[in-house]
């Protein structure tokens, strides 16, 4: 048995970093040795503050390397797919930020991939799963605390704030609109707890606020409602223009009781009370809300490598998620009720 | 002007009983003097508890009394549309307990009387509005404080204990199946919140702890998504099989903020620390959590009735809220979204 | 055995409005027929608004009215002593707002006064019991729920924008001090709770933003610690000054379970999301918190007159009560423990 | 400037070994290298399962070892002072977990050495001042957000189920009682919110449940009412048998605002509704709670050894505690209001 495993990790932007932080630092057992990212002054930055021995402007030479045991993919969704690709090829394991790509045909590629590299393990960045108050939930269902889920809602509202920026990003690159980027966390959540995939769905949204999305053929913010194939619900919010923060919040509604989680996005166990009343700050951000999920995450996978064991988040995850969201997007666009088409190659 | 209001009642069940209770001794400026229920014993045991002069077990005779100045509707629905024509054509006030039938014909007949009665003072009893957290919800967003409302999610709950009392009743009568029978009252403070009549619903649900109600063509829990005229998003959940309590809880989401009323559906204000945790009791039905609403409805009836004011919920509000109502319960049946279908008649 | 109470009351200001409003038009068997206050236009305004029959500037005209059956005291504190007995003499009920009196000899005059005259019914307005909150919680201590009491703490803090108000008042008058004005609700909640009285006490506080309350020998905000005779704890914090609104909280420790009531002193069930966070109003004031509390002290009364029964609190309540807050003060004046001095004549 | 801190650890005990994993893995710039324990077994598995490379039963031998940079003394409490002092004069930085000793002779004598070791870093673990909720509370203050403060309540509640553990120990070893043991935190925290030091208290309490409390003339709950140098106050509960799990609460009332830090001990972000209402699962213990504190605390630690700076928490903050809490320990067992008395030697 391997007591350690050794990453490189490629991009190195917000939560790259964080990422990076977490693997150079916190995680038992992991190390990062080597990172990658086209731009020349953050790979020496990163080296030289936290020490890492080797770095690379090209990700080809990265997985040169021999030392390494494991590829970290969080560079920009476009490049996913490739990244992952290349780095089962040589030989890697690998973690791979969501999505596994921008578009189905991508998803569709990293999967084939990683089911002819059955020797390695692949994991993909759905980390809500790993949050300790999501994982409690999941622990009561299974326990059969609520009896059978029956509905599920999810919120996904971020801040305000991150509006400018996010509209500058939007008018020159594809997000793939509210529903699958915002949404494709809650559609995973929603398919792990529910247990079954989505058969139909209806989404709807607008630009009340901000007429850019007109434009941009995507909701300011938007709601949709999915009817799974083992007959429950399921009601997603998304959105980008929450005025108090960043707001993820879910519920499921069972048979013999009901589980939220984040009833309210507070930021921390402060109550404030003042002249407008009782008052708790909101979460500002995904950092800061799923801080330790992040780190949770890649430690499941440091173990599933040096036990060689799946990691509970498949490329098959990714695939479906991806199949649904596309079917949410299509719905907003037309209007109309939409039945998802699964493929022959992906088991459901 | 008129001083007091002389009401009579017809309907003496649980929810007629509290209603009579409120106007014998609750309501300033309002007397019950006369009662009227089929059941002889109910009319003799009120008439002596709380000394109300006239107790009649004919509805016809009790119509005749000419010291009446209104006439309270409380009975089973399907009589309601037929006793409000014959009260407002005897030329009485009318207070009516919700629906205006229980067919859309009954409320279209119900809204003709009305309108053909302009002098006589009808209310119908959508009570949540006058609840005094809706009403707070309801003057925060007319003061602007979250922006432009693009979104309401209602939760209509049933708590659990009472299902076995509903399938008995269901299985002789009808009901109106969930949507029409427990979502009416979120349908209509979705619509005073949003300002807009709906235009396209998407409804589901099912059978997933009691099967009687696959052969009620019914649901035990279902869920709506509804697009509204101004093109802002409605989300319904009705059920009647909440293992906590009656669960009511209102949210809008707004371009600068969101509100929710009854976040948690509390009992009340005490918080129990056991070896279970952190617990709060829930409110155990309408009558406990709608106490006080009941009350300030017929206050606002009574209000109007001496100065001559149209109420704020008028019998549109009843006649939309029904057609809105049939269209999510032909969607339930039909699988399919189903735009509303307005009538030349009402106006929009 | 009589149907009705009918009352007259003393003292129309703004809770004594309050409590005529109640017993004109919100108790079931009971009726206002007088109202007596030194301001005849006060007295005028009522009768003509809610068609009162007797109107009266002269207490004493008043109890010679043989009409009535109660009298109802909600004059200011300093004549509750003198117009208890002067009804209790002229044959009538008393219900009386606390205090007993502004000193304690007015109270244990009042409790001989009482006392001659078992035949009438006479209750004090420590309206907290009669909070259905506050009931609840008894309720689940005397189930046993939380094992035994072994710790209160009692929050009573007054909104801070009443502080001009109350300034102005204090500078003329005799307010007794924070502790034995404000806390004094939470000293009878405390021995009702705990089924103990207090043995000693310690009590301290200052002028932390006013130094008027220096002048006064006062505290703007407060803290008392209390040992009960059965060993217990209690913890009183009383305050002028409090910035996000009427903040009343209770908190029972027992050895099996904690009860909380009014954790924070929300206005109602309404929560606001906006760019400052997750927010809920706070109550306002007493009449806001305590309204139905208000209203069910009074409909105990009356049940307790037409049936014979003695009310929930006693006058034994009010003078216990007093001689307890008589010590928090001496401990704020003195600086010392002090040791609470039970009279031989005060069963205990 | 040394880029990395290489720690050797005394203890390991739960938290002894809680904090040795956060050394070895999840804090930037440090490495344990050494751990040390008289139980020979411990040594080994831990050395073992975490590749550290020296192991010792004997802590002088540890104090030779020239690699390291600081002991981290988490031993049990009557090692402390010895321990500490051994290290400094070894050359050594010192963490220590708290307290200073188990008798205020102890803290002066680890005092001193500190004192006279002013090159060396030493930092006691009060680590609820990492805490990110406490962390936020103390900005939001200083950035004069809640006025002066004027009263602080702190909670400190150990779980039920740790009964019988504590029981077993106190029985044959010197916990320090209630206050000095479990208050201390909430000394320290006073005094760090409230800047200003504990001039009188009065401490009361008992054996409620276990009468072996009594025999060990010590309470199972307790309460303590204290008032500061500058005229503030502070209320204190301790316990040792709270039903619902770890309740650490502390409020800080301000003249223009309060903060409450850990309103419910909630467990994490899940609500469960069922049957029995509305629930939250509670805390299970300090580990849990302060989980991040502990890691923030030596993060601190380690950033002022690599920076030369002074940690937030001086040894000075522990005797200051101590001293304070031994009147706490005193007033409880006197029954009598206690003066604290500080030593000259000692800054106040």
């Amino acid at each position: 048995m391997k007591k350690i495993v050794k990453f490189g990790i490629v991009g190195l932007g917000r939560l790259g970093r964080a990422h990076a932080e977490n693997i150079a630092f916190k995680i038992p057992n992991a190390k990062l040795i080597a990172v990658c990212s086209i731009d020349e002054r953050e790979v020496e930055e990163v080296q030289n503050s936290w020490g890492i021995e080797y770095g690379y402007t090209d990700y080809d030479e990265m997985l040169k390397n021999k030392n390494l045991d494991a590829i970290f993919v969080s560079s920009p969704s476009g490049y996913h797919c490739e990244q992952i690709k290349k780095a089962l090829d040589a030989g890697f394991h690998v973690f791979s930020e969501k999505p596994l790509g921008l578009y189905l045909e991508d998803a569709l590629e990293a999967m084939e991939a990683v089911n002819s590299h059955n020797d390695k393990i692949f994991m993909l960045g759905f980390m809500r799963r790993y949050d300790r108050s999501y994982a409690y939930a999941k622990k009561k269902i299974e326990e059969g605390h609520i009896g059978k889920p029956v509905l599920i809602r999810c919120y996904g509202l971020d801040p305000a704030p991150a509006m400018e920026g996010f509209l500058k990003f939007a008018k020159n690159s594809y997000s793939g609109g509210l529903f699958l980027d915002m949404a494709i966390h809650d559609i995973d959540l929603a398919r792990w707890y529910m247990d079954s995939e989505i058969d139909k769905v209806w989404a709807i949204g607008g630009a009340y606020e901000y007429p850019e999305f007109n434009e941009l053929n995507d909701a300011e913010t938007g709601a949709a409602m999915a009817k799974f194939k083992n007959g429950t619900m399921g009601i997603f919010v998304a959105g980008r223009n929450c005025a108090h923060g960043y707001h993820i919040e879910t519920e499921i509604i069972g048979t013999k009781g009901t589980l939220r989680i984040g009833t309210t996005p507070d930021k921390n166990l402060v109550t404030v009370f003042d002249d407008r009343g009782i008052n708790k700050e909101c979460a500002g951000g995904f950092l800061e809300r799923f801080e330790d999920a992040y780190l949770q995450e890649v430690k499941e996978f440091v173990d599933c490598v040096l036990n060689n064991k799946k990691p509970n988040v498949t490329v098959e995850d990714g695939v479906l998620s991806t199949i649904a969201g596309y079917a949410f997007k299509e719905s907003f666009e037309t209007g109309e009720l939409v039945e998802v088409k699964y493929l022959e190659t992906v088991n459901i």
